[in-house]
């Protein structure tokens, strides 16, 4: 449970610590190395507030830290950065591996920074890339163009701990990525779990990426998370894939039919592209800009936000009851044969829990 | 947050106080009416032991209370059934709403008490029962023959709370069922969302009811659920339903092999059978006591309830640690506002839940 780090008490608080991915951020916007001192609260909250890329990806570093000084210190970052974040369109991209994401987001990156200026930040939830290390955004040539471009910043997802966890730490980079000056987020998702809820509960709009198959395509895809999209889109729509790609747009216009209408009285589009050839992309941005408009004007998208943030304010707490419990050195300590009695069978669960509890309360006295 | 019961101190143990629908017991084994005087721990155990069908009744009825005095009865006495439980068969029964579940878990049960003699447990998992006021299992008219059986016991979901609390009401149930004799658990869920997960989780097979439909009938069940499943049936394989019955059994027998190989060793089979006509139910059976030998055979069986009890221990753990902060006093006055303020944009979520964390571990000490 303790991460080992925890250990080395006069260790200073250097950033990489801890952290097997670092941001892929424009190497030449790295001037020198990453600062080896104890940096502040303030000159963390003064570099994002520039815009500086390199003092906003050291702080993402704290956030994923699992050692409790960084996250503190994270803590009291988010706190400062908090009145200058919000004002971004977040989108969330999701997709089965293999529906071309990187390829697409690349494209639809480059796109909108083309045709509205401003900057892009590109994050992730993954809570299998521990296992997997990194099947997201671990490749940065797979975003060939937005890794070099200098308005881009890149960065893999948390690599430790739970969903709940993975989709905190993404929430928190977020603010600090508005706070730096990034009006657009993506948040990117592997299409086959709960990490669709996560990343929906953090984003204005939810795009899904799809391919075209024969009529079964549907299965691939939960209906729970056709249910959460807010657009629709069919990549590798070229050639000889065509006819199949809007064979495949009708039928998801058919069964989005199906659904219950959404909260935000905006019927979800369905449309074709083609990431690799770059075709269609503004068509999937003039969507996305539409729906924009459309919620901006109804109210929704207020109403989600403050949804989200209630949401939010109930997982934090969750998490904290959790971790509290969890990370607390003498419950450490007593979980590992508490379990091994309960899988022995010599002790019930309702009984081991009951023991930990009272201990972890008795504690807190 | 707090239940209206808690401010009636001077109330009696009354077991019916809080609960909207009492169990469905053979009304000729109900001698007399409910005792109102104070039972005791023992008096239910004892009860309880003796399969006194009207004690298990009550004491589920504690296991259902908010009341926190039922609440630490119901743990007491489930204490002393423990050592009593667990010589059961678990089976979950899941299938969407149509798929016929009532109908065939009357057959199912029917069947079972004849071959094997012993005693039927029907529980359900409904975390929805609040909403629509007990869709599963609400009608008693629905299982016309269990209903009305000397040797079963028929209990509507738990209708308050969330999943995780719903879920270990009937966990608990389980236990107390047991110990009162009952070696056959049924436990039964709708078929369309995470309430299986919580189902499978407490039961050695997992059983899902299935209808034939036209080649897209994958899509209206989740895989998840899907994977889950140890045994799919297909009902209403009767009359002119007999082909596509076999067809679809054939396409999921398809999909199956599609996922990976389950842990315990034992591929999933697909039966079709008719549970107004009680067709193919021997079958069913015969299926499910094949995979019992089976799994008792390689140690899965073991296995599988060991790791059910762990997960259940951290599920306990997790619960109570949310309903010592919910359930507080203060934090429950605190917290209407605390919605609002994050609502209103007054406040961000971090902050909100951070103030609400602070004063209740400061209240704790």
């Amino acid at each position: 449970m303790q991460h080992p780090e925890n250990n080395e008490e006069y260790k200073g608080l250097t950033v990489n610590s801890g952290v097997e991915q670092p941001a892929i951020v424009n190497p030449y916007l790295q001037r020198g190395r990453f600062a080896r001192h104890r940096l502040t609260v303030d000159d963390y909250v003064q570099g994002i507030l520039k815009g500086n890329v390199t003092m906003l990806g050291q702080a993402v570093t704290l956030v994923e830290s699992t050692n409790p000084q960084h996250q503190q210190l994270a803590q009291e970052v988010i706190e400062k950065c908090l009145p200058y974040s919000g004002k971004s369109v977040r989108i969330g991209i999701s997709g089965v591996p293999g529906a071309g994401k990187s390829t697409s987001i690349d494209e639809f990156g480059v796109h909108v920074l083309e045709r509205t200026g401003g900057k892009l930040a590109v994050l992730a939830i993954d809570p299998s890339s521990e296992k997997t290390k990194g099947s997201i955004l671990g490749d940065k040539t797979r975003m060939e163009k937005l890794s070099v471009h200098p308005d881009s910043f890149i960065r893999p997802s948390p690599s430790a701990g739970s969903l709940g966890g993975v989709a905190r730490k993404t929430r928190e980079t977020i603010i600090l990525c508005e706070a730096a000056g990034f009006d657009k987020i993506f948040v990117e998702t592997v299409g086959v779990g709960q990490s669709e809820t996560a990343c929906h509960s953090m984003v204005d709009f939810f795009l899904l990426i799809q391919l075209a198959g024969t009529g079964d395509e549907l299965q691939g895809i939960k209906r729970g998370i056709m249910e959460m999209a807010d657009g629709i889109v069919i990549n590798k729509c070229d050639g000889d894939n065509v006819e199949p790609c809007q064979l495949a747009a009708r039928q998801f216009r058919n069964a989005l039919h199906l659904f219950p209408a959404p909260e935000s009285g905006w019927l979800p589009k369905v449309l074709c592209y083609s990431g690799f050839y770059g075709l269609g992309i503004k068509e999937v941005w003039d969507m996305i800009f539409e729906y924009v408009d459309f919620v901006k004007g109804n109210g929704y998208f207020e109403h989600r936000r403050a949804e989200q943030a209630k949401y939010w304010m109930y997982e934090s707490i969750n998490e904290q009851l959790r971790n509290g419990f969890y990370n607390n050195e003498t419950i450490a300590a007593l979980l590992p044969r508490a379990e091994r009695a309960v899988l022995d069978g010599q002790q019930t669960s309702f009984i081991a829990a009951k023991h930990l509890l009272d201990t972890y309360f008795g504690l807190l006295k």
